[in-house]
């Protein structure tokens, strides 16, 4: 299933949804008609506390929800959509979840690009952060400010985290994890190399992408071995397979989890494999026009856009 | 004023309140009374959206509903608190603010500690980031995993933003702040430096105090002339006043709002002075039992029990 934050384009709020073919179908709607086809009607005042429809409120409630959704759309699947779904050109599709508690990310865990950076690969994960700030929607652009000349892309497999997660085992890992989306790790390497520590290069207001949507676990499966690319105006840039993560995500899961509590919603940025901008000879980086293409085997291609703003 | 998020020991809820002598004034509570006094009986029914109590909430909407605040605690001056008020040992006291949507950190910025770490003085400021995981509040046990062997205090002077802050200026940059508090930035050091990130070190489950109060901006004045201090068992450690701060705070401000966007209840540890447990001779880091005291001028004192978790 394919989790979309959505707002109608004469709405204001937005709400959880998911893809069916080329269908927007609103979730909570579809959990409603499948509970009164149930005559479950009892739930039905309540609908809002057992099935949020606001994006962050439903991931912050993680697996449990997600399960209903599952069986929303599968009562969908085999019934009319018409009253609960949209087509595609009728809505905005925003950040699957614009307020996580925690944006982890993973620097040098793919060893080709630790190499291109001239760096060395670390013993343990490198952890660093990003604000909310930063964070756009699949359709929105990348808004390249007056504070950075080296504005440059990373693709990266992220991870939202589906339940409470503290001491988990690598064993257990996968079963923390709702599903998986696509980021563009936005860098800003004049800001980011300026002062030891990379924060300020890394959460620029309105850089960082995250989607276009968010995959649940089980449609993906496996996540260590999906290819994953980056095109700047068509060129590839980046072309690497998860399976070449230095430290993959079950340990990720475990290294994260025994120093820090994970919560439904919380996002982990995995790493970006070789071909950034800044390592190409001579330095490419992103300017106003560019388009900016991510693309993850298994979860789907994102489109963004550079401006200056 | 001193703002203060309480709990009474019979309730579940958090609450916005403010000392007053011994005693805690709930401020909505407060509010309501003088608007009662005022027949703008209107008001009332809305009371929650125009003063909300929950301190997340109440800090979210920053000044605005701190001048409310201010009005509120006027009124209850000189009239009857009994009805709007606690005796101190009838509340816990919590952290003030325990979700801000951003934690952001200020590396080596009080030379003798630059030294002290054998580091270089930065020619930008050094921004690194705390989840709310680490949040505990000033009546809480800092918890020592057994992740750490290394674990140190730094007393931080710390501010709270009190209206949406984007490329301010550094003379207009005070109006930003909604009040100060103190932070012990508890650091992991063996976390903290086994990769070139600082954040796993620093964002520990748990770690970091936050208290006792926010004092609002006009009852500080000048944060640039505040003895600020730490002791361990009673043992004075740091000792130095925030004139010694390299990059003072309307430059943090304009520095920080210039790339990253600040919301209400956002909050900003400013950095730490020498006389950390790393740099003593032989380095002395936390234990079980220890006693943490900090303590800011014209803010207040914390004292936190370390604990093995």
């Amino acid at each position: 299933m394919k989790l979309i934050s959505y707002q109608a384009k004469n709405k204001k709020t937005w709400r959880i949804g998911c893809m069916l073919g080329d269908r927007v179908v609103d979730l909570q709607e579809a959990y409603r008609q499948k509970l009164i086809s149930n005559t479950e009607k009892d739930t039905l005042t309540a609908i809002e506390q057992v099935f949020p429809a606001e994006p962050n409120r439903f991931f912050s409630i993680g697996n449990s929800v997600i399960e209903k959704a599952e069986e929303a759309y599968e009562y969908i699947l085999s019934n009319n959509t018409e009253e609960v779904s949209y087509a595609k050109g009728e809505v905005n599709v925003g950040i699957p979840i614009s307020s996580p508690s925690k944006i982890i990310c993973i620097g040098k865990n793919y060893a080709d690009h630790v190499a291109e950076m001239k760096s060395e690969i670390p013993d343990f994960p490198v952890l660093f952060a990003k604000f909310t700030n930063a964070l756009i929607g699949p359709e929105d652009a990348i808004e390249k400010s007056a504070s950075t000349n080296k504005l440059d892309y990373e693709v990266e497999l992220t991870i939202v985290i589906g339940k409470e997660a503290s001491k988990v085992k690598k064993a257990d890992a996968l079963e923390y994890i709702a599903g998986y989306t696509i980021a563009n790790d936005v860098s800003a390497r004049d800001l980011q190399k300026r002062t030891p520590q990379w924060l300020q290069g890394k959460t620029l207001d309105r850089t960082t992408p995250i989607g276009p949507w968010v995959v649940t676990a089980d449609e993906v499966g496996d996540p260590s071995n999906l290819a994953i690319k980056s095109y700047v105006n068509g060129e590839e840039r980046q072309s690497s397979n998860t399976s070449h993560l230095i430290f993959d995500i079950p340990f990720l899961i475990e290294f994260i989890s025994d120093l820090i509590t994970l919560n439904p919603g919380d996002i982990i940025l995995t790493g970006t494999p070789d071909g950034v901008g800044l390592a190409m000879n001579p330095p490419q980086f992103l300017k106003d026009g560019d388009i900016v293409t991510m693309e993850i085997e298994k979860i789907g291609r994102m489109e963004n856009k550079v401006i200056e703003s």
